[in-house]
């Protein structure tokens, strides 16, 4: 019996050749793209899938990817372009013959022609536009005039709703009829004379029941309905802890407009934590792999230069004991130890609460039993460190008095750390910032500053 | 028409009140516990979805949590155990009377069973085996013979399946017929007579077909299957890589023996992304806002011991410029800014890097194009910080030379973080080992040690 111990039993570990684009398909490709074979990348292209394909086209250089779209012409599937990043598929819809293009897009279902069309400046939108339907077209239209990362951009219109008071032999005789199912349902929505969701119906159960039983017998106990006007945040939160599969949108008046499925939810929960992640260490969320050096360096400067300052006013601090280093040169060696541990420890607090923010684990009804946690863990860990780091400065330096000053400055600043750590991100989140974005410089700034400060101003006092 | 300007038009942000826990209901049920009004806490906690009653039982504190169960008593649903995260489960599973846990783990799917077993030491283990019946038992003990972390243990074995020349009429039929069809399913799998899967069909476009169509008329085009001992890592990817709802698994010998549904996948991608997120910083990945002071510092302990070796490596090098600071003080006030400067450059290198290797878009095809790219961008975000830290540098002390050593230390500091940033995940990624764990000590120790070198032993040779 296997237990919970990762070290016992056997254990898979990532198989990164699963699912990767395979280095050998991918120059085959591009060797065929530079002999100008058409029949030979087509061949090559066939088993891969959209999403692969994008991920191919992604990963190739600029003027490589414009000659193989040429290259590949008509056989441009539309899902592709569903798939690519924002930055690569303006790039590529650019690129792409106005009657290639005007296919793909015909290919795609209304939440994901959105999508689209949400990214791009307003002759693409014009232009793409142009080619759709006309009811495609209004329907785009709707979708767009709804706020931006909301519900109502996230659904799709097509959704199958029965009266609340049908059997199920009702249910499955209109579903049968039926000529214009959606292509991906997954439940069937009840609804009451004045079009309110009342629960729903997988089609799961429809299937395994007989005919004569009302659908509101074998009805979903949970029910979740989104206001249209919600954040796409709250959207793919409440797919995620509730292990939805799809959910009904309803307007302000409670009616019935829509459902999300769980494959948007998912893309929206992808770029969620990919933006925490970013924004954690600095970077701009819609960075990608594919962008140029310019755009590169353009994303990460605002970070870079609001640290250069936090470091800037950790210099102002240590300058303020420039004559107490030049009389003990030894604090100039030791002092980043403080900073630096501080800063370690802040992140290690910073990221965890940060995290919880976003899971909605961290609340008002836990912080500040949370917080008080931080405090107490930065001085037992202090506590460890200070020992060890105050021996080691006591045996370098043959000064006890110094080890006992760097130990005490340790401790301190790891339980400043802590606190830092996870009352700056709740704060800010309370301000409705996102601390993912801003309290990793407030965080280190403290823990710098302090650090210095603490350790240089009781070197001075007690040694000099 | 609103364009893909974050700026232009309504823009929805995150309402906090959605989904989280009421801090009033909170309170309502701690007083509730507190004055042991069992009738009262039921009543409050109807409402509540088995999810939301797990965040509960996460963020109060362990004493309320246990009398909170005990007062619960035979309300408490199985559901809940399986969204408890591991360290509260276990100790719920301890709290609970016996013939409440044997019902809840009655209460439970197949999946489920097993998800909450394999976290158990071997007697309570044992202990919930001895519960279950002996179909459901020797299902669980079948899944636990799969390895830790492998599609065998996230399927669940109830599968539907038809055989793949059946006409949708034959399927219906089959369905209706059924007496045990699984809680969940989405789709029928069609398989040879070897029971290997061919292909699927979506149950609505089962309900919207005629019943004279072969299933293999309306089978899904793309069409992915998953080996019982593949990672889950793996699955979890396919499953946001290609947009799947379900997929099939298949043994060694390509048969069909269960199927993995979003909501398992969904679960694992959740604990994928959480695990990247903290182990970049340095905490272990199964810690949560529940663990005790003690537990939490231990898990912190191990991160921030190895960046103390790697802040004492650091003071090592500015020792051998003991002398050099001595005689100009400014060396000891201005160096931590080019090692900052580093370290943060460093970070959001490696933090794209260790990202990008998670969702697989960088693999060899383009990781030459990603290293230029990063050490270009260092150059060019270093030499802008170059000159704005230079002439700080020459004005606060009124040395150009400073200036211009300083300046030149940043720049060389900053290719070396983007070089470093990228590389060091990279090849810890080939050697196996997972670069979010690992990359941060290595990046940062070598912009740390190189940020003073290069600095100080630059001042030593040009300033003295």
């Amino acid at each position: 019996m296997t237990t919970g111990d990762d070290t016992a039993g056997t254990e898979q570990s990532r198989d990164d050749d699963a699912y990767a684009l395979d280095r050998k398909t991918v120059a085959a490709i591009l060797y065929a793209v530079d002999i100008e074979d058409r029949d030979k990348l087509t061949e090559l292209m066939e088993p891969l899938y959209a999403a692969d394909i994008a991920d191919l086209l992604e990963q190739i250089n600029p003027y490589d990817r414009t000659r193989l779209i040429r290259l590949y012409d008509r056989e441009f599937d539309g899902e592709i372009l569903s798939e690519l990043e924002e930055g690569v598929r303006e790039e590529v819809i650019r690129v792409l013959s106005p009657d290639v293009l005007a296919e793909a897009v015909r290919d795609l279902d209304s939440d994901d022609v959105v999508d689209l069309l949400e990214d791009l400046d307003e002759p693409e939108q014009k232009a793409i536009l142009g080619v759709l339907e006309d009811a495609e077209r209004v329907a785009a239209q709707k979708a767009l005039s709804y706020p931006e990362n909301s519900a109502g951009r996230l659904m799709q219109r097509e959704v199958v709703m029965a009266p609340e008071h049908w059997t199920v032999g009702q249910a499955i005789d209109f579903l049968r009829a039926s000529d214009d199912l959606p292509e991906q349902f997954y439940h069937i929505i009840l609804v009451d004379p004045r079009l309110k969701p009342i629960s729903y119906v997988s089609l799961g159960k429809l299937m395994g029941t007989r005919r004569e039983v009302p659908l509101k017998d074998i009805a979903e106990e949970d029910f979740h309905v989104i206001p249209i006007d919600q954040d796409e945040e709250d959207v793919a939160y409440a797919f995620n802890q509730y292990h939805l599969i799809s959910a009904p949108v309803v307007d302000q008046d409670g009616r019935l407009v829509g459902v999300i499925t769980i494959d948007d939810a998912m893309i929206v929960l992808d770029e969620e934590y990919e933006e925490d992640m970013l924004r954690l260490a600095g970077v701009s969320d819609d960075s990608s792999l594919s962008d140029s050096v310019a755009t590169t360096s353009r994303r990460r400067l605002p970070w870079l230069a609001v640290n250069l300052i936090s470091a800037i006013c950790a210099s102002l601090v240590i300058s303020q004991f420039e004559a107490e280093i030049d009389q003990l040169v030894a604090l100039a060696i030791l002092m980043p130890i403080v900073a630096s541990m501080g800063g370690n420890a802040g992140t290690q607090s910073l990221t965890v609460a940060v995290r919880a923010l976003a899971t909605r684990d961290l609340t008002g009804s836990n912080v500040a039993r949370v917080i008080r946690r931080e405090l107490m863990v930065g001085m037992l860990n202090g506590l460890c460190f200070a020992i060890v780091l105050g021996t080691v400065g006591m045996m370098w330096f043959a000064s006890p008095m110094l080890g006992v000053v760097i130990g005490s400055a340790l401790v301190v600043n790891m339980i400043i750390a802590g606190f830092a750590g996870t009352v700056v991100p709740v704060v800010l989140d309370r301000l409705g910032v996102d601390p993912a974005l801003a309290s990793g410089t407030f965080v280190t700034t403290t823990t710098d500053v302090m650090g210095f400060f603490i350790f240089l101003g009781l070197a001075s006092v007690v040694l000099l």
